[in-house]
């Protein structure tokens, strides 16, 4: 059974949903395999039209959702108003990239008379029922109705979205929404469902024969275990699984002269979303001489930036848990700010070691799902190499120096070989959501690092293709048929 | 140890070549790294030179190749010279993708100032050391040179095969050529390694650290033990397996005019390379007053294509016992060919049945690898979608009949949901390598639908993206400098 949990109080409030056991989970799964069939590769005009009502009952209904979601979720209404415009924003970028066609990513050969064949025309179809893991940390752009279901439906797959425990009645509220909107352009019932639960009914989902591909946000051994079960079933089907990252920052050494912006801008980011953004920068490498003085002066405006909850217990134990593991690091200074005693609360927390630690103790690599950072001094370009490798896949990278540093040099160089994205003299969070946009990284960052769950590419991940060897026009499906590039 | 065997007559001939042990294929994934490193992201006009130098090198020991490989493998001179063709083909073909550049996928978003970016840009970048597991049915085409081969070197990853036991002479000279020919361009040693063994060798190098992908072409087994082994390292990574299918072909009841030229058209497809093509078209979908007929001219065209041999004993043992197991089926009908009783010898087969006996046993909807097929009794449209639809996935589904048959609808309405290729009015063999083409297919087809083995989007595979967020132009590299579509 799942209740909301006000993380400002810890008291639990609103109505019981019952976790969805596997006969509810093969109920509905069969569901949305019956709107797959009635839904045949999607009628283009009618998936756009439905994300777009989606977008706009979102829209209409906004207040109300944040009101509930800032009670779910103690991330600000200002931060969730944002939120919800980015999800309608998401809605629309994939209306529109239907009504374009070009996910179809038309290709077509024409060979002549005498070979194996004359003419092959290869299009992009929808893989099937998707079903959607909503993450913790973003209760609308990552949840029921978030950037993974968007990319599904644009694609033509039926979703079924098992909702975070952390904001039940947001994820049942937006379900709702989203369902009347879809059935109000004429898309079939089922098209979007929602489910509650737990672990049991995760697996339960997984599981069903009738999934076709999985959406995942969430912690790595989360993403692991969803993924391994997805291996083990008798027909195997894909896990696009965007897990925990560090996000290393390097600062070079000529990047150190606006000192004090520069601290409020990564102290920003760090507490961002009370820091439990997949983005959050968790790792600065500095330079020897100057990085206590940034860990302490990092730790000052973390301070100030008020008190911080987490989204649930289980995240507030793990938090502390991990910060615990790393603060007792031989080497290893810490600040904390104070900590709310009440509900979630948590302590901002900056940890200051040195390279050679940070390399031999994998505490200092976990990621800490909070408002917590770990400055680590580095000595020379040859260290900043070796803790960067060893910080494994990342969704992001970022670098601060000028372009001529041979800092600079050295942190794109590694750390291009195991993120996903590199930002130069910025911040990794604020992900914008443009068609070169790739979020996602070598592993453990995601489990698929060819595939992003941000900007438009992320369909790619619920469509196949198929050839249409030698078809006569009248036999193929109408996108098949327009004139692609020779 | 792995010895060359002819399949004519079943004598061992030429060295051996010892089993690659742990050691052997850490100490080669460890050149392979190595070479990646010196690699970096690939000079495009190196690589393309590479390619072609390979190509070069292979057209120019052609006859002596052919010599080696008919021997190994029985496959016939011709059809041998048109692999070498075809397989230098593809390598010219990556060259001048590669030339190119559009396999970087290159995509700019311009935001300009004010939000989190002001400038993103999306491209392609190899994902390291490849390991290619190399098929027994292609000694050239999908062996140590072949597609997946082309395809890794082409994104500029550094390749290490594990050559097919059935063709250990033709591999390694390959090998060699190749490196040669590599080596010759300027490229690091190593580029393109090549080791020789069993399970034991194949399960060594999926486990290596180091290696970021496979490639793989052979059985629904064979796949699947490489796929669970991949898919449970510490950092899973990657397979592409091209598995086992039966490639469904459906004779509408308006296909039937021109029977004996269909007849001969079919028998030629099903005995192309003794049976052992992929796209091997293994049932046939004919209504129920022609089946009879059918399935014994064609029994008797494929009688006439003389004597074959297929790869290795192994091979062979399970073309007898899995023709044993669907004759046994009550109420199947069987013609076999004279076996010759000699070497890798097997008996052209044809079996007849009902569908109500294809939906209810397993072993008639098995793959029989080598010169057989089942002809299917099938009475309406109902029991043709039946029949189809308890096929599961396959790489290819073939259709014959008139535009407004109304078995043709039904046919290409369900294969279309569960093959990767259709083929109207035409035979699955003969897979063209051009832009368009799909080879692959729902599971057990292959363990990921969304890619393709044959044509220029096989080098998706070997590739992940980077964003660059407002870099300056200096720090990018050059491929991901050029203006691409805003």
């Amino acid at each position: 059974m799942v209740r909301s949990v006000d993380p400002r109080t810890g008291e639990e409030f609103g109505p019981a949903f019952p976790d969805a056991g596997p006969d509810v989970v093969r109920e509905t799964v069969n569901k949305a395999v019956f709107a797959a069939r009635q839904m045949g590769w999607g009628e283009p005009g009618v998936l756009a039209a439905g994300l777009r009502a989606g977008a706009r009952a979102l829209e209409e209904d906004s207040e109300r959702l944040v009101e509930i979601a800032d009670r779910e979720t103690a991330l600000g209404s200002e931060r969730l108003r944002g939120e919800v415009q980015r999800t309608t924003g998401q809605l629309r970028a994939f209306a529109d990239l239907v009504d374009d066609g070009s996910h179809r990513r038309l290709v077509v050969s024409t060979l002549g008379p005498g070979g194996p064949a004359a003419e092959v025309r290869k299009v992009n179809v929808p893989l099937g029922v998707v079903a959607v893991f909503a993450a913790s940390n973003f209760p609308f752009a990552f949840s029921v109705a978030g950037g993974d279901t968007a990319a599904a439906l644009a694609a033509g797959c039926p979703v079924v979205v098992k909702a975070h425990p952390g904001h039940p009645q947001t994820s049942a509220k937006v379900g709702t929404l989203m369902a009347t909107a879809l059935d109000s352009v004429g898309l079939p019932q089922h098209t979007l469902q929602v489910v509650h639960g737990g672990v049991a009914t995760a697996r339960a989902l997984v599981q069903q024969r009738d999934v076709a591909a999985v959406g995942f946000t969430g912690s790595t051994a989360g993403g692991r275990a969803i993924s391994d079960l997805a291996a083990a079933r008798p027909s195997p089907i894909p896990v696009y699984a965007e897990q925990g990252s560090l996000n290393p920052v390097v600062l070079a050494p000529s990047a150190l002269a606006e000192w004090d912006q520069k601290v409020e801008l990564f102290a920003a980011s760090v507490s961002a979303g009370q820091g439990q953004f997949c983005t959050k920068p968790g790792i600065f490498l500095v330079p020897a001489d100057k990085a206590p003085r940034f860990a302490e002066d990092l730790a000052g405006a973390l301070g100030r930036s008020g008190p911080a909850f987490v989204l649930t217990a289980g995240i507030q134990r793990q938090f502390d848990d991990g910060v615990a593991a790393a603060s007792k690091v031989p080497g290893v200074t810490v600040w904390r700010a104070e900590r709310p005693d009440r509900g979630f609360g948590v302590a901002a927390t900056v940890l200051h070691c040195a390279t050679g630690e940070l390399i031999s103790s994998p505490e200092l690599r976990e990621e800490l799902f909070g408002p917590a950072a770990v400055v680590v001094s580095v000595r020379d370009v040859r260290e900043l190499s070796r803790a960067l490798a060893s910080l494994g896949g990342n969704l992001t990278g970022t670098v601060h120096g000028a372009e001529d540093d041979s800092w600079t040099e050295a942190a794109v160089a590694v750390l291009a070989r195991h993120v996903g994205r590199l930002v130069y003299n910025g911040v990794p969070t604020g992900v914008a959501v443009v068609p070169a946009m790739h979020h996602g990284g070598p592993f453990p960052a995601s489990n698929s690092a060819r595939y992003t769950s941000v900007g438009l590419d992320a369909i790619d991940r619920f469509m196949r293709p198929v050839a249409y060897q030698d078809f006569p026009p009248g036999l193929l499906p109408a996108f098949a048929r327009e004139v692609g590039p020779a």
